[in-house]
C-alpha cells in the first residue's frame, strides 16, 4: 500500500489510497492576488496568518506556502521571504506544510527551516528541474509533487503525460527516492475548453494508481475555468476523482461545497470511519446553509485526518434498514 | 455499445454510457407517502399531476408511476389505479415512463395503456417473478429493471448480486429479450449501516458494464440512509456512480443539489455536449441558490436528453487557458 508521509513538528499525515482525501489549502500563494504579493512585499503577513487560521478550521489537512510576488529578481527575494512566511504559517498552525516555488534555491531555504516532513511542490520533466529538484528531495528525505510535463510542455496527449510522470518517478529512483515519496499531478484541464478532460483525468488516475502505485494530487479548480457557477463543477468533480483513486488535491478548503464533496466522498470511499466526520461535521446541518461559510464551529483543524473514537447518530436504525 | 431505448407517444430516450445520465423522477409513488395513498384511492390525482409536472420541470428524464395504495386485496385494486395513474401522467407531461409494480396483473394492464416504450420496473431473480414478468416483457418488446435479488434475499456478498443480475440476463435472453433490454439494479445498501456499501456498488457497476455490458440503476438515496445532511451524500454519490459507470438513477429530480450533480457529473464524463445544458442551466447563478427551489425556468423539461445547438458562453478564454 503506496504511503506518503508529511508531518509538521507535532502531526503526522499519511496520504494513501486507505486514507481521507487529502486537502492541500492553496490559499497562501500570491499568484494573482495582488493585494496580498503587496503586503507580503511591505513585511505585512496579516493576509497570510488570516488564511492560515481560516484554512486550517475549515479542515484543510495541510497548507501549501507560496511566496512567489513576481518580483524583479526572484532568486534573490524569493529565498527570504519564503522562509519568513514559513515560519509565521508554522508558528499559527500545526498542519504540515507545502514549500511552493518554482525557485529551487528558495524550495532549499524552505527546506532548511520547515519542520516535520513537508512536501516539496514542485518537479516537472524538464531536464534543469530534475537535476535542481531531486537532489534536494533525497537530501531531505522528504516526498515531492511531480508535475507530468516538460521541455515541450503540457501534452493534450494523456499517454504523454503519463510517460513524463513514469520518467520522474524512475528518475527519483535513480536518486535513491522512493516512489511513495513522489506524487503525481497528472494536470487537470478546463472542461469547458476540453471536453474529455474529466476522462483523460480519471483514466490517467487509474493508470498512476495502478501501474506506477504513486499517490496523486492536481490544482482542482483548473477543470472548471472559464464556466458559470464553478463550485458546483468542482464538487462534482472531487468524487469522481476520488472514485477514480486521487489521493489529494490543491484547492480552496474554505469553500464549503467543495469540502461537503470531499467529506462526502471519504464517507463513500470508506475513508470516514463510521462516517465520524461527516456526523460531526454536518449533525446540525439546516437545509439553506451549503453556502454559508465554512461550518467553523463543528469541523476541527485537521479534521479530514482524525480517526477512531466520536459518538455516532443513526447508525442502529440504518443498520436495520440495511440488514432487516 | 448498450443502448436501452425508452419512448412517449412522442419523446425517444436513449440509456447509455455516452448518454447524459437518465434522472428516473421517483415521486409518483404511494410508498411511505400516507396522504398520497389516500388521495389516489378516493380518485383524486391532484398530487400526482403536480409531481408530474414539478418532476418534468426540474429536469426529470422519464417518470417512474407507482400505485402500490396496499390495498386489502392489491391483484383486484392496483392495476385500475395503476392504468389511471398512467393515463393522467401521459397526458401532462411528454416524458417517457416506468411502470412500476409488484403485481404482475397491475404491470401487464399498465402495458396495454402506456405509450411509446415504457420501461418495466421491475423483475427480480425469483423464479415466479422471472415467468410472470420476462414473458411481458418480451411479448410488448419493453426495456425492464432487474434488481439482483432473489428467493434467499439480497445478498451482501456483491459477487452473489453479481450472479444474480447474471442469471436474470441470460433468463431474459431465453425468452427472446436482448440484454441491452434489461437495466440492473445492483442494490445499494446504507453506508451508515455497511461502510462499504460504496466500494461494493462502484466494483459491482464496473462488472456489470465490463462483463455483462448492461445500463444501470438504482434506488439511489438508499445510500443515505439514516445519515444526517442526507443530500449531501446524495450529490456526491451521484459523480462517483456516474464514473463507475451507471447510467440511470431512480431518484427526487426536485432537489437541487442532487441535480446540479448529475449535470456537473454529466460535464465531466462528457456527455453534456459542449457544457451546453450546464451553461443553460447556471449561467445566471448566484451563491445561496443551492438550497433554493429549482431553477425551473432555466432547466427545460427533458433537458438532460437535449444535444446540440445553444450559445457558449466563457469557451474562448477557457480554451485559450487550456492549449496557450
Amino acid at each position: 500500500m503506496t504511503r506518503t508521509i508529511v508531518a509538521s513538528a507535532t502531526r503526522e499525515i499519511v496520504i494513501g489510497f486507505d486514507q481521507p482525501f487529502c486537502v492541500i489549502g492553496e490559499r497562501i500563494n500570491p499568484t494573482g492576488r495582488k493585494k496580498l504579493a503587496a503586503e507580503m512585499v511591505a513585511g505585512n503577513f496579516e493576509t497570510v496568518k488570516k488564511d492560515a487560521l481560516e484554512q486550517a478550521a475549515a479542515g484543510a489537512t495541510m497548507l501549501d506556502v507560496n511566496a512567489g510576488v513576481t518580483a524583479v529578481d526572484p532568486n534573490a527575494t524569493e529565498p527570504g521571504l519564503l522562509v519568513q512566511t514559513l515560519e509565521i504559517v508554522q508558528s499559527l498552525v500545526s498542519l504540515p506544510l507545502s514549500i511552493d516555488s518554482s525557485v529551487s534555491a528558495a524550495i532549499e531555504a524552505g527546506l532548511k527551516v520547515a519542520k516535520g516532513r513537508p512536501l516539496v511542490n514542485s518537479v516537472t520533466g524538464e531536464e534543469e528541474k530534475l537535476e535542481a529538484i531531486l537532489p534536494l528531495v533525497k537530501k531531505y528525505d522528504v516526498p515531492v509533487v511531480a508535475i507530468s510535463n516538460d521541455e515541450t510542455g503540457i501534452s493534450m496527449d494523456p499517454d504523454v503525460r503519463f510517460a513524463v510522470a513514469k520518467k520522474i518517478v524512475e528518475r527519483a529512483m535513480d536518486h535513491g527516492i522512493k516512489p511513495h515519496d513522489v506524487v503525481v499531478d497528472p494536470l487537470v484541464m478546463p472542461i469547458g475548453a476540453l471536453g474529455d478532460a474529466g476522462r483523460q483525468v480519471f483514466a490517467l488516475l487509474r493508470r498512476l494508481r495502478e501501474e506506477l502505485k504513486v499517490n496523486t494530487t492536481c490544482g482542482l479548480s483548473n477543470i472548471s475555468f472559464g464556466l458559470p457557477h464553478r463550485h458546483g463543477i468542482n464538487a462534482a468533480f472531487i468524487p469522481m476523482v476520488i472514485g477514480a483513486g486521487m489521493t489529494s488535491a490543491i484547492m480552496n478548503p474554505c469553500r464549503p461545497q467543495e469540502m461537503e464533496a470531499v467529506r462526502g466522498a471519504n464517507v463513500l470511499a470508506g475513508t470516514d470511519k463510521d462516517c465520524m466526520t461527516w456526523i460531526k461535521t454536518y449533525k446540525d446541518y439546516k437545509p439553506g446553509e451549503a453556502a454559508a461559510p465554512a461550518p467553523v464551529a463543528v469541523a476541527a483543524p485537521g479534521e479530514a485526518a482524525a480517526a477512531g473514537g466520536g459518538r455516532r447518530r443513526g447508525g442502529r436504525d440504518a443498520r436495520r434498514a440495511a440488514i432487516g
